[in-house]
């Protein structure tokens, strides 16, 4: 059985003007890898209308799963739901649902649910909300396109509560081990060791600490067996190495 | 004068397996604000060959300039300058003046050139060579796509030396508010001001800090009257605000 693919998507001029790092992709893509779901590609793009409408399409027709990332909050530059929207042709207004949750989440803090807040409370027609444990105004699931807040605590709690439903690939495995040469020095043994295991990832990530040149390999893949046999081989190259 | 467009390229499956956090990309974004250049998109592909070539084809066509990171070692792996060329329908092989480069920094150190080195001399023909100060593989530049390493300190490295040759617009200031608010309680009044500053970007960012739920304000322009302006229209509405 193959492992499922996915994309992510992120919304915002904070971080394409580097004002802010993003971190939701590195969480997203560790949660996923567990789950056995294959993160294939990231996008990020401004709070512009054609470039979220034109990316979430491309990414939802070329994986099984797209993460979406910002632009869900009450303000003027949060045009990621009507995006979504858009991009499915779907129609998007204040939903009783989202509306009932923020109503009761501003009513408990004694705060006035205003218009812009309101805002929050516009799902398209289809669409599924993902739950806000923190902050109440919901993400929401439409076609298989899940759009989540940027802020990294209330993105990290969607994820977990989305994952749980959806079906995972089998578990990638990997194993890794560090050999204290430059990379250029075990190319050559490496690249038959992957020719020889097309069914497995042989990555090669040199490293500089003080004045080691050194190299992390990791072979990554479904079937432990498969790994462990490489694994062998691989230490075997380099006798010195270390796990 | 409009400030010219840039997008970003990583190219490695560590990234998307969150193996390895990318720290690039906040790096070129902010070296790029600084230069005038706007960065518009960024993608993150997996080492596979049409992946790469799709992405760079479609970036380079997009953007004034293209940058990507990673895929430009002596391993399997590194598929990066073969991919940039076929993007280009350049042909590739190993150059002399690259050739030249790694086998004097191999002769210092005592080390051998072998043929799995070798391979980061070859470079498309047309490419301008990108100097690597720390390890001496060189990036390179084809047609507006600049191809730099992914290890942080050789890619930092190889921005310093590519980004004074190119033609910047005019700086992008900045500058910002704190509010100790919820955005939805300023979403109203601050959308009146983007719509009367619609040179400026107006960004709005909310933050937990312990109790306090907040808004960080971000006023991008280019000319320093306009907003200067848009701050002072903004202080008002938040007399309590701190820079």
């Amino acid at each position: 059985m193959a492992n499922p693919t996915a994309a992510m998507l992120v919304i915002g001029d904070e971080i394409l003007s580097g004002r802010t790092r993003d971190t939701n992709t590195h969480y997203l893509a560790g949660e996923l890898t567990k789950h056995g779901i294959r993160l294939g590609e990231v996008r990020v793009v401004p709070d512009e209308r054609a470039a979220i409408i034109a990316a979430a399409r491309a990414l939802s027709g070329a994986y099984d799963h797209v993460f979406t990332s910002g632009g869900i909050g009450p303000t003027h530059d949060d045009i990621t739901a009507e995006c979504i929207a858009a991009a499915f042709d779907a129609p998007i207004d204040i939903r009783e649902d989202a509306h009932a949750l923020l109503r009761a989440h501003y009513d408990a803090n004694g705060q006035e649910l205003n218009a812009a807040r309101l805002r929050m409370a516009r799902i398209p027609e289809g669409a599924r909300l993902i739950d806000n444990p923190i902050s109440a105004a919901p993400g929401f699931v439409l076609g298989n396109v899940h759009v989540m807040a940027g802020v990294p605590v209330i993105f990290e709690a969607m994820v977990a509560s989305v994952l749980p439903g959806l079906t995972g690939g089998p578990p990638i495995l990997s194993q890794s081990l560090r050999i204290d040469r430059g990379e250029g020095e075990i190319a050559g043994p490496l690249a038959a060791l992957a020719e020889d295991f097309p069914d497995l990832s042989i990555g090669s990530y040199p490293f500089m600490k003080g004045a080691i040149h050194g190299t992390r390999i990791v072979i990554r893949g479904t079937q432990a067996a498969r790994i462990d046999a490489a694994m062998i081989r691989l230490a075997a190259l380099a006798p010195e190495a270390t796990a």
